[in-house]
């Protein structure tokens, strides 16, 4: 029994908002269980020098944890240093998102996502995907129909990440804190819409793993995917882009 | 006419809703029209090195904001280098607190007050001082009733702050991004329950200013603490702690 | 009585020597007591980035304490942070000054002033503010007669500063350092030489205060600034820009 | 045909010599084909704050690229920040020797690996863990024998990684700087010596892929893993742990 | 004939002014010619760790221009970075002071000595040296006469530094910043009192130099260094240690 | 005596090897005794701001040690900061090699030469000099021959350098870690080939020194530099360039 009576593999509650806030062009809080981020979603002219001419755009994320998110207070990132699980969770988000923009037809222009996190139970990293990949539709969305296909944003599909771990010898979906601090396999996988993998992450924190322990927790993950990627579709209603 | 219609000397809707998140002892949501500010505070034990022993507590205040706050996007502060609109900002909010805070009271421990904006649309330094009064009484609470006098916490008044401005020769209160912009004269005040200054801040942006104009702002001013003192009072319904 | 036997509302010895050095377009040592500062003012081609081709010109202020200023001595400000107090008083002098610059008459050309603390006993800030007014003068100046209208500096008037403060119930006049260690308010004002205020900054340290307490402390700075001034000008002789 | 006329499942010649410089208690230098990374190992006397008074030993590592490294010049780090890359490579190395090592065996002292890479021609995350435990094997042994069991070091296992490529439709195994540039999917495997999984990182850096796709990459790098850790075996000969 | 009319092996006019502020407890404004620098020293308690406990003593030195200092104006060094020229200058005022301080005698406390540029114009190191001396001497007497003997200050000479260089040909002493600017050879020497060398750095910036080349500058640095030991000894006049 | 047996004006054993590495233009692995670097040198296009458009090139040098070059372990100048004598030995590099190159020949680019220490006994900045001559020489010849004279790479002669430092009383060249850190007197010498000197650097770290000192010392270094210049031919072989 899961210490919110959820099934082993069964979500957390899950609730997407857009339009939290009406300064950034995308705007999402998405909330998994009390794992509270707010995606924003800017879009910028131009794209970094090493792109400039190409024709191609770019998207890039960042990410941080308000002081005020977990207890004890976690430190402000002010020392000109970004840690190292920063940089690993910015880095995912924007490798996630690069998987299904088509950037030619983007265009020169930059999409800057901001996954700052605002309550941190566990799986900010997945949430981070989830509400990023909302907020970018309605970036995309506020340009206009300016795209080469009309009506036809720049994207192939859509991108959810959910996370699985072994804990106790059994294997369950989305974690939360408590679970993810005894987790002896910790397993993160981005997917598209269309089922395929963009990034699995495997780690054995306290254990090693088989292949077949693998296969086993790719299964599970595959059930949580599933459902975040109907919760993203319903947030977006007839702005669902494909 | 001011562009939402607002009278020259009403607050813009104000809304203050406590507990937002839970993972930080006070969490306050506040909104001044569109400026939006999420407060936590933190109980910590201990205090800085240059109090330890002294019996006596110790308050102080952070500010940032989201990169999404604002159009076009504002970078985050990474560099190790705090701007001084931002440093300027965290000691008034720390400086307004500490004015109601009885430190020996409080004992040797710390509170910390994060204000991260999530919009900013003028007022965030006002905004802020507010929500971080609310946010301090809940994180007070939060300790349990464990002060010199039963059942009164370590406060002597409630804090509130508020800005006027001279915009074409006409004095407005609380303003908006859009109208700060065009201001002459800058007034900020953070007022204690009782009517008494805790802090008078006016600038002549774009002009100078008599004494009978100082005068006139302090007296418009009043119209707008006494709303937002009604408003934390509101909100903290029977936690209001005096 | 005060410990160096001044009246309530007297200024402490107050000496202004230009050409202190020769490096700098203008260089003034300043003396307020044993408070002692060294301002001078650089003229640079050009000016910030958002600015440019805007026909305008810009003016800006750097502060710092030696670290043989205090005793103990104060430790240099190398980590790549400038602390907040540090903030706060370059950028008063620097709005201090923009108020009385008539900067499209000043042109596509930027005034740095440095004020460096080499002794601090209170009122650095002050002592900035109207040593910074004196070396600005001698840098417009040393850019020759090229102003719109001949003979005719870029200036609309003087700045002075000075404190008051409310020590044991008394208003005192321009604090040293320990009287402004015990003061309960501290009130900074800025004023153009037609006595209109630029900036007005009041704080209850260890006090609130009512609006009447405000109106005596601003009447007690009055004595202040207009000593102030007439020792600009006097230092000025010839060169008074008005 | 691979460029080096290797077959697709084939390793880059590998060299491992160990006690390349005498300073540190280990110093292996690594080669697989061009890409070569001094590997050191030092002892220090206890552990971070968080573990002291534990028993518990502790394992870290570090990752840099000389400047020299690579062509064009790689800029050294200096800046006072380290990249994501860098982050995520040291990151991973600590946690693939993390799980091998026995830290109550290890007892209150830290080991830091140092992987400094002389030159880069892909797969230096790789090279990195396979000198980083045969420097560790080294380091371990110069402590003498102090550890609970006699003749047995604190270590459960080896740690061996190897990459696997898809470029163009075909596996590759081992890939140099090349192939890497070219490859859709790349995957990172850190293995035990008995085979478990320790850490699977797939990666779609411009396609997707399925869980047979994962599968067949998955059994490419085990023929690696086996050769590489026969010769870090060979490399250590009578000073093998097991 | 040098820009000043000075003969080749002349001095610049020197002048030294002990006390020139009051906070530091020694305090020496020296300038050469219209180079100006303030050195101030300061007594602290306690050794850096690596000393603590040994019975034995510290001084160290900083260096910094102002701003004002130079024309064009130099900006701050606050980025969190010395640049290689002021470091050097501070390690040799460090190693020039520490060739003549009988550490042991000193006990556990530190000398913390300041340079800050106020006019730069050529041979700010030698100034440095120079002032350095005479502050630390006024530093040390104001710790009272707690010495091992009686009447006798922890020294066991006097330090002077002077500059030669070889400028088209001819041999300078005592360059300013437009002779330095020419020379061809660069030597600066810091001695003891008794004639002893504590330092010799020649740098052959556009020519190489042969050993008569260096015998001879090193003749002409001791005309300089023999009168600025006068200068050191009649500004100290009877605090003079020796 | 000396601990490893060599007679007082005998350099350790000297070993070069070029082409260490194949990414950088020059690659040179040098070793003094246990002493180890790495000297790699880098062809860039193009050279700082200040000198573009004057047709001249730009030589500069950067040095670091790895951290396990040391015993202890030397942390990782990481925080953004290089330390005293980082800075110190990497701009000694940069002028050694500045004496001999032909600026303008070399035409607008840089040479960069990164001296990274492997291991360290002392002599690292001798060393480094000596070994970023030879990797110049590779980094030249890589360019082609595109040089104003046909055949003649842009330098006027080669550059040494070496340590003698006193010793108990007993003149020793080429010191080793050991014996540095007892060297009364410290004396490191660069020298073109044709025996001219190019820096001259004497430190009284515990004693000072007389002129005849300071003569014998040189007597000693010419001995232990004609020795370096010989083995750097030895090593180009027929790419010496003279």
């Amino acid at each position: 029994m899961r210490n919110d009576s959820r099934a082993f593999d069964q979500l957390r509650p899950l609730r997407i908002e857009r339009h939290f806030t009406r300064a950034a062009a995308g705007s999402v809080l998405i909330q998994m269980g009390r794992t509270t981020v707010l995606c924003t979603a800017a879009v910028e002219p131009g794209v970094p020098p090493w792109l400039a001419g190409s024709g191609r755009g770019w998207v890039t994320a960042e990410y941080a944890m308000l002081p005020g998110s977990t207890s004890p207070r976690k430190p402000r990132e002010r020392g000109g240093k970004v840690d190292g699980r920063t940089s690993e969770i910015q880095r995912l988000v924007g490798r996630s998102l690069h998987a299904v923009v088509d950037m030619p037809a983007l265009g020169e222009r930059s999409i800057v996502i901001d996954c700052d996190v605002l309550e941190a139970d566990g799986g900010t990293r997945t949430a981070s995907v989830n509400g990023a990949f909302v907020a970018l539709v309605d970036a995309l969305r506020s340009i206009g129909d300016q795209w080469p296909e009309p009506n036809r944003l720049p994207l192939s599909d859509s991108v959810a990440a959910v996370s699985v771990g072994m804990v106790d010898g059994a294997l369950l979906l989305d974690l939360d804190y408590a679970e993810d601090s005894r987790a002896q396999i910790d397993l993160n996988v981005v997917v598209a819409g269309c089922g395929r993998f963009i990034e699995v992450q495997g780690t054995g924190e306290r254990s090693t793993f088989s292949l077949d322990e693998l296969t086993a927790m790719l299964a599970c993950a595959q059930r949580g995917w599933a459902a975040i990627t109907a919760a993203q579709r319903a947030a977006l209603g007839n702005d669902w882009p494909f």
